[in-house]
């Protein structure tokens, strides 16, 4: 077969994808993501690190297991999570009394002033969807949003 | 410390965090995938692979870099999902006679049999969320995404 014969890039015909949700969310999701790694780069955090810190900052002192659950984070990815933050002294593990085999999850001062620090970056992140759907899409999304995953 | 004195998993405190669209965007995503992944065990399809599937059967011909562009997939995880499908007979590539480096991309008969086979199960899937949110949610919903991914 020719090359001329070939269908171009911009022939691409997803079919019904873009009409189901869970397409539509991937790559919504992707692109949500895709900001936040390019607004998040200079202090290399990713999302779930993100998550894991702010969870921490709320709720200090939780078993790893209580907080992969939280947050959907599968164990072993979590545990590699977790490693990388405590390599880079923003958060730490401390064994728990009672139970040998768990570990208490907190920040350390230098995660705490890191998260805060990272609040005016969130900022931004979420602005730049905001100025898309305007402050009424946003909350409708977040409520339909929720209604997926509860 | 302590046991006693450390939260239990009720108290989870996730903060800002439910207020975040990617975090509720990667909630959503992984809710939807989980029923995905129920509803096609059977058949042993990823929601990845029943994406490129369909965009082959709309658009046969199509060179890998156009297919994984398309959908947002980066290159070496589509050369192993490809890999996965052509093993299994549900795909195979081409060489292209003008360009040596280059494969285009079909479905086999097999492979578009169970495309169309699959098509109840889609509608199963999606059905367990427009349930939730409605037919009119779905549609705000796809709306919202799509100015968010574009």
């Amino acid at each position: 077969m020719s090359e001329t014969d070939l269908p171009d890039g911009a022939d691409v015909d997803l079919g019904p994808l873009p009409r189901l949700l869970g397409y539509a969310l991937r790559r919504a999701q992707l692109a949500v993501f895709q900001d936040f790694h390019r607004v998040f780069a200079d202090v290399d955090i990713r999302p779930a690190q993100f998550s894991v810190l702010t969870v921490l900052r709320h709720t200090p002192g939780l078993r790893q297991s209580q907080v992969s659950e939280a947050l959907g984070i599968k164990r072993t990815n979590f545990v590699a999570l977790f490693d990388t933050l405590e390599a880079r002294g923003l958060a730490r593990r401390e064994r728990v009394a009672d139970d040998r085999r768990a570990f208490a999850l907190y920040l350390t001062e230098e995660g705490a002033g890191l998260l805060g620090r990272m609040q005016a970056l969130l900022v931004a992140h979420e602005k730049h969807f905001i100025d898309r759907i305007g402050a009424d899409g946003r909350e409708t999304l977040l409520a339909l949003l929720h209604r997926l995953s509860d």
